[in-house]
């Protein structure tokens, strides 16, 4: 197991990820940075670093590996600060963005050669809270975690990520960068467009006090993740583009169709379309939330 | 308050509504009729009715207030077959749809002069389970149930269904049959639709299975309303038919605006329209799932 590990963001997933790993291997040290002084403050209080870096040049001496839980859009301006700061060479480097390819893409161009060292990764289990106190041994037990080593990976790097993340609690699933985005686009970054679009649309209709008065269980379910931040959901919407647009433009034929069987009266075309949808969502796992304890 | 109700449906909706009442008003009789002779058995088993009808004009003998909590496409039907059974005069008529136009065309057609006699309500307090074995008497504590009474009501019959929501738990707010169907096509008829159309999408897409995998907690509260009945969905979609396509088509145009900024790449755009609707949802009132106790 690693024995140092440069943690660049303590929040939810970095601060997680620490406390997690240090259930198994207490003896992993873990120096924090942030760009959130009293987060990092916070991360050091709750014991979820050791120590706090003053600087990237300080939080990379010795560590080896370098976890990067930042929004994705600082990933490329972070890379280049840890080659400005000495990164050495035997140093793994993992992330947990929500997008994959343009942090690939990213890499590349800023590690060029030392790109085998980048084992790109992603956590599937983001929560409603964020910072240090949102942080949680427990959260990564039984979730996925998806990583897309890159050719240019030696196995021993990629096993050691695996390993790291294993010993998280998680269930790790490898697959290329491509397919890790077209299938988030998929099931996450779409449905979070969607849930931001109807709830923008409530606030500037007529009746908007009304609606949200008399708005119920379902909406409360289907708005949930329409209170994620504005900033990360910028980044991955732009960050995947090509994969989220190629999911929206098939959804709005496919809503389209069912524009269509509304206006036409078709409650055949109707119901076995929703029929489908209903069968398949009761049939589908369960993902528990975390308790907030 | 009333001394007799003929319960039609002894589900989640009509049986909470008798076991709520009952809690204030224990000599209130209650005689159910379902078109699922099991599930009337099991009410009657489970205390929700004291007793059953063998049919229409048995159930109504007596009654003082008829309460409909069957699919709206059945209404019609139902109204017609009390008029049948010798519907006494004074006997007042609720229904607890979820779509009101459709219903209050259809009883001023069937029921004629006596449309006075039928006070349209819409309790909103959905659960994804269904059946007598759902029905709880907290059901609709600070609940909201909407009354759209109509011009030939007598304010008594308004306030007296008005009371028995009240007593059931219930906030009552009343408003225009109009009203009421573009508030409910968008705060919760357009999200079902949307939620099905996204399982259904997936569904058929390359990769389906992995998706399915590897959707995390945000899928799960997007599409819990996608495990909703077909039927009764089917039946609201048409019914609401005008209001439902107003409302998403305003959406389509909005999504379509979201598509272009990013297609455009313009992060500003995307990250204002998320920052509202993060706002907005956050400071939204909380409403808290039942128990499945």
């Amino acid at each position: 197991m690693f024995q140092t590990i440069a943690l660049f963001g303590t929040g939810l997933i970095g601060g997680s990820f620490a406390l997690a790993l240090r259930r198994r291997h207490a003896h992993v040290r873990v120096v924090g940075v942030d760009r959130d002084a009293a987060a990092a403050r916070r991360a050091l209080e709750l014991g979820i670093v050791d120590s706090i870096a003053v600087d990237v040049a300080q939080a990379i001496r010795g560590a080896d590996l370098v976890f990067l839980a930042v929004p994705v859009a600082q990933t490329p301006g972070l890379l280049a600060q840890l080659l400005a700061g000495g990164l050495d060479e035997h140093t793994l480097i993992t992330d947990a963005g929500s997008t994959k390819g343009d942090v690939v893409a990213a890499a590349r161009a800023v590690l060029g050669a030392r790109i085998d060292r980048f084992v790109p990764g992603h956590p599937i289990a983001g929560r409603e809270v964020h910072g240090p106190d949102a942080a949680l041994a427990t959260l990564y037990d039984d979730r996925d975690v998806i990583l897309t080593p890159l050719p240019e990976n030696a196995a021993e790097a990629v096993e050691r990520v695996h390993a790291a993340w294993t010993d998280c609690g998680a269930r790790v699933t490898t697959m290329t960068v491509e397919r890790h985005d077209r299938v988030l686009a998929s099931v996450s970054h779409l449905p979070h467009l969607l849930s931001y679009a109807l709830v923008a649309q409530i606030v500037d209709s007529a009746d908007a006090a009304l609606k949200f008065d008399l708005a119920g269980a379902g909406f409360r379910d289907f708005t949930r993740i329409a209170a994620s931040s504005p900033e990360m959901w910028r980044d991955i919407a732009l960050a995947n583009r090509e994969a989220l647009l190629a999911e929206l433009d098939a959804y709005l034929a496919l809503v389209g169709h069912l524009r269509r069987s509304i206006d036409d009266g078709d409650g055949a075309a109707l119901e076995a379309l929703f029929d489908k949808a209903s069968r398949t969502r009761q049939a589908w796992k369960r993902v528990e939330p975390h308790s907030s304890a």
